[in-house]
């Protein structure tokens, strides 16, 4: 039974403030530039089908495996994070750049509606061999996520139609008759761009196929086994070895453990807990539910990123989350948005919003510049220098996940149910949602989230009555709240305040968020956070540069355990924001004359210092930094 | 200008305590087994040319590497190990075994001279045209220590010719002359040795071709660069990327940091110290100086284990120390033992020998199981139980590496020089010191390292005026010494105290190291060991083991500040050790319920822990463990 749904995209517009300054940014640098890219690097031309000479390729690497594979779901997240842009702006450049992908993919179609361009200019005769590894669904999931958001934004249907007909070849190649192939996808993608095209159509194949996508997952004899070998491959080579890697080790409801690749976990668990809301599954709720626990209690960095390995790009052991070394890809917390909006369908509770708030502002926003052309893949919580901004990845899964997040970022802000809104972000915006089947206009007064004093206003089109709901997030403690200037006390439903009551035109709702400075420590498990401590100002995260800190290398830094910290407005830095400042202590290190182990603690000096937002770090060319400082 | 040699192995003699009772183990237990498993192994039957059939061999990987190309050191390291077990008590049977290998190497040697197994059996066509990865010269190396020994142990010297033969034919294809090969070899070894045949036979030639070997490393243009074109190879594919990697990246006298496979470093830096001393070479004395400085400075860990990577087995950044994946391979804290005692025959300076001890009971020791048979290859400083002890590895080198160490440990106690005798190590044991050109047997009685009450008599043949050097470990802060029951104050000469004097037969002295328990800081900059502390008592380092501490997971303990930490004699465990022993506290987890992330720090509970030696780890079988302990 789905409760809640989302307020989608269109309907959010960001009017000022933090989010509209990197909206701006997103719509004017980077949308264009990773166009330029996508270009530039052949991906575009690789869809001209067949291929021009001399052909645009990358080499196959020693797995069999190249990035090349992934192109179309690149141009794919690219036409999705650029029909976001449209919806805020239409721009007749993006949009004939659109239909000329169109045209290409149109023309490189088959017959039978298959359509992945590696395949049909490489091998075409090796289609649906190799799941495991060749991310076929999975760059059809995005050029279908890519196809949804353009119509979406713009009205324009061919390039939808075109995934359609791909959706419907799918749909005959997959499932459980006789003459289908019983597979399903290494990389998860496609079946939560099913969840939503069938949320989008309303046709229910959609969801069915979706569906059986998850519930084939891990089923044994395990498809990937009998497809390596169907193609003469011993399953016991895989390269990666263990099915734990994508999530294929077992059937998910019985999956207890976030392991494996952290995007495709993430992928993964959205489109379960989006399958759960849709066919009222509980018993993939509780999975979800399970896993849920198990990742953020686990298995989770401060700043929200996931996987602390290079190796999977994922997971690892409980408690293992090292800073310096962290993998933390900005698609892994970028995913989790995904699923922490997801559950909060299935259950408005904070815990999902407040996580998902965290990996907004902090794993996911850390992948993007401020000057909105250069990306993090990893984000580690520490850096000795060496760690740089990335202008293009020879995978640049990450550029345009974090584009399209930022692009479509009001489409995380509400929730509705049929007689409630909740509010589980802040920002200065402009809503327009259905209650009631009747529009409902909410503005939102806000410097958030450098401040925590939200003014609402409340426009339904006639009086009427509806819940609203406020997430009060655990780190705010308390909270005042006042209805058109009169102080009131709200339950608290889950962690939101809920205002019950008939809304007239103009109302306003006051809510006042505390936003004290916080320490915050790592459960004594994680031995990299040992002795250390993190300093968090209502969702961001914040950490210590180099630059700001000339007096001590920032890895010398001890901030004494009473030492107050002050908050600094700073309008001078980036676009204005706010800094933590503190009296600290560093060591006293004297260069080659040091000892490297003695019997009495290296003596400390006086120093102070400045903290900036995690999200902000390595926007002046790369330095020092680190999340977690040792506490004295 | 050679200012000091130290005692040979052959001249000390272990006669209880500690060292004995390894060394019993070594002789009865550990040199039987590796013999049995170079048996199994197919590891002696590779020196039978022509191969029987079926051959043994073992695959080649993917860069044309196998570690069967370093069998024919493993058996040198073993006859060398063997050797010294049989300078304690003759053995017929060892003898033999050794005398059955002669056969075989004497009959695979060309005519020519030419002796390596793996190039002999497979592709003798190709024989000295990759130095870089195949360790022929290595190999080389380690049969001629091996020789050396077994010669020194019992005066047969057959295998010695053989080796001495292929020693020749190596000096005819390597050198300057226009005929010759300009190469070295990509894993040092062979410099050391010719040094050692140089030592043991006066013969000149030899310490010639170690000073080629080493002098031209590193040369313009690079050796390995020639040989890989010569062969076809493109040079800019070097499987390791740089020739840090092998200490050739530019010539040994303008090396000034640590890098690369640690030890490969670790055999260099001994030739070097070697050819120091024997040529006067100032210019190496300060490029091995400088370069002691730097990994005792920034790249050594607190147990002298040295190369925190597996990717390269040896070193990577400053201050770079992790705990829990530390490589610290046991054949590189062996070889820093050797190395150590070079740097004391260049000067006699406790700063060397208190790092040859740390090494010796610490980083090498821990590589060798209670019982004798078991082996570590890394030695971690922290475990999360997952780490265990192997009773053999496919690449053996570290487990005749620890044997060879410890049933010469004799070796290491004593230098000469014309009218002195230093003394850098401490144990019961019976010695017989040349002085003057006169036999002078030394006596220790004493219970090193569990106290530092160490009793010497000294006993030359007729009254003799000599200096006697004792060391005074810089962990000993102060001392008493007394002669004949008479205290005396003796100046220090770099941290030995020395006595000059007429010695009489049975003349006593009496030195006291005070052994309090000392709390160890790393330099703040190893962030590894961050708010920790570890725990050391003489030369020992101590370690938590779970098995000891019961109460609490170690990796939850925290030591306050203050806490006193107590001494705690414990003949119940292993041979009887010494334990430390300290009120502490401990992290209070709640498993599932307690949050990845707080606001305030983790509470704690009063605990109890128990500490043992590091060298005594894992010999209960594997369990948590961990040397750097939170302090609260």
């Amino acid at each position: 039974m789905r409760r809640f749904k989302p307020v989608r995209f269109t309907a959010v517009r960001m009017e000022s403030g933090f989010w509209r300054e990197r909206l701006d940014t997103v719509l004017t640098k980077t949308i264009p530039s990773q166009y330029r890219q996508l270009q530039e690097n052949g991906i575009l031309d690789s869809l001209k089908i067949p291929q021009p000479p001399p052909p645009l390729r990358i080499p196959v690497g020693e797995h069999g495996l190249s990035t090349q594979l992934f192109w179309d779901s690149d141009v794919g997240k690219w036409i999705e994070a650029a029909s976001y842009a449209l919806s805020h702006r239409r721009d007749a450049t993006i949009e004939d750049q659109i239909e000329r992908i169109t045209d290409d993919l149109e023309r490189a179609q088959l017959a039978d509606g298959y359509l992945n361009c590696w395949y049909l200019d490489r091998e075409p005769e090796r289609r649906w061999t190799n799941l495991r590894d060749r991310h076929e669904l999975y760059c059809a999931g995005h050029l279908l996520e890519g196809a949804l958001a353009y119509w979406q934004a713009t009205g324009r249907r061919r390039l939808l139609e075109v995934l359609e007909r791909y959706v419907d070849h799918i749909a005959t190649m997959f499932g459980r008759a006789p003459n289908q192939l019983r597979g399903y996808c290494g990389h998860q993608e496609i079946e939560l761009a099913l969840i939503k095209l069938f949320h989008a159509t309303g046709e229910r194949k959609h969801l069915e196929l979706a569906r059986y996508f998850i519930d084939e997952r891990g089923a044994k004899p395990h498809y990937f086994d009998v497809e390596a070998i169907a193609r003469g491959d011993d399953p016991a080579k895989y390269w990666f070895a263990s099915y734990e890697y994508n999530q294929s080790h077992r059937p998910v409801r019985e999956q207890d453990k976030v392991v494996g690749h952290a995007v495709r976990a993430m992928y993964m668990y959205t489109a379960m807990a989006d399958l759960a809301a849709d066919l009222g599954d509980a018993a993939l709720q509780r999975a979800c539910e399970t896993l849920w626990r198990d990742v953020t209690a686990r298995r989770m960095y401060v700043t929200a990123g996931l996987g602390p390995a290079a190796a999977n790009e994922g997971f690892t052991r409980d408690f293992d989350l090292p800073n310096d070394t962290a993998y933390a890809e900005t698609c892994a917390a970028v995913a989790l948005t995904f699923w922490a909006q997801r559950m909060l369908n299935l259950d408005c509770d904070r815990a999902y919003a407040d996580v998902l708030e965290l990996a907004l502002y902090n794993g996911a926003l850390s992948g993007l510049s401020r000057d909105g052309v250069h990306y993090f893949y990893e984000n580690p919580l520490e850096s000795d220098g060496s760690h740089t901004r990335w202008s293009w990845h020879p995978c640049p899964c990450c550029t345009m996940n974090v584009s399209r997040l930022v692009a479509s970022v009001g489409g995380y802000f509400y929730s509705t149910a049929d007689d409630l809104v909740a509010v589980h972000l802040y920002g200065a915006s402009r809503a327009e949602v259905t209650v009631a089947n009747l529009p409902v206009v909410i503005r939102q007064v806000t410097d958030y989230p450098w401040s925590g004093v939200i003014a609402l206003t409340i426009d339904p089109p006639q009086p009427l009555q509806f819940k609203l709901r406020l997430r009060i997030p655990a780190w705010a403690r308390t909270h005042q709240l006042a209805c058109n200037g009169n102080p009131l006390t709200a339950s608290l439903e889950r962690g939101y305040a809920e205002i019950d009551r008939t809304w007239s035109s103009g109302d306003r709702v006051e809510l006042e968020l505390p936003m004290p400075v916080e320490r915050i420590y790592a459960h004594p498990q994680v031995r990299a956070d040992l002795g250390r401590v993190g300093l968090k100002r209502g969702p961001l995260v914040y950490c210590l540069e180099q630059f700001d800190n000339p007096d001590a290398e920032v890895g010398l830094v001890r901030l004494p355990r009473l030492a107050s910290v002050g908050v600094q407005v700073r309008s001078d830095l980036f676009d204005g924001i706010v800094t933590l400042v503190a009296d600290a202590e560093a060591a006293q290190v004297a260069a080659d004359s040091d000892a490297l182990y003695r019997t009495q603690p290296f003596p400390t000096r006086p120093t102070h210092v400045v903290a900036v937002p995690y999200y902000a770090w390595n926007n002046r060319g790369p330095n020092r930094m680190q999340v977690w400082i040792a506490e004295s």
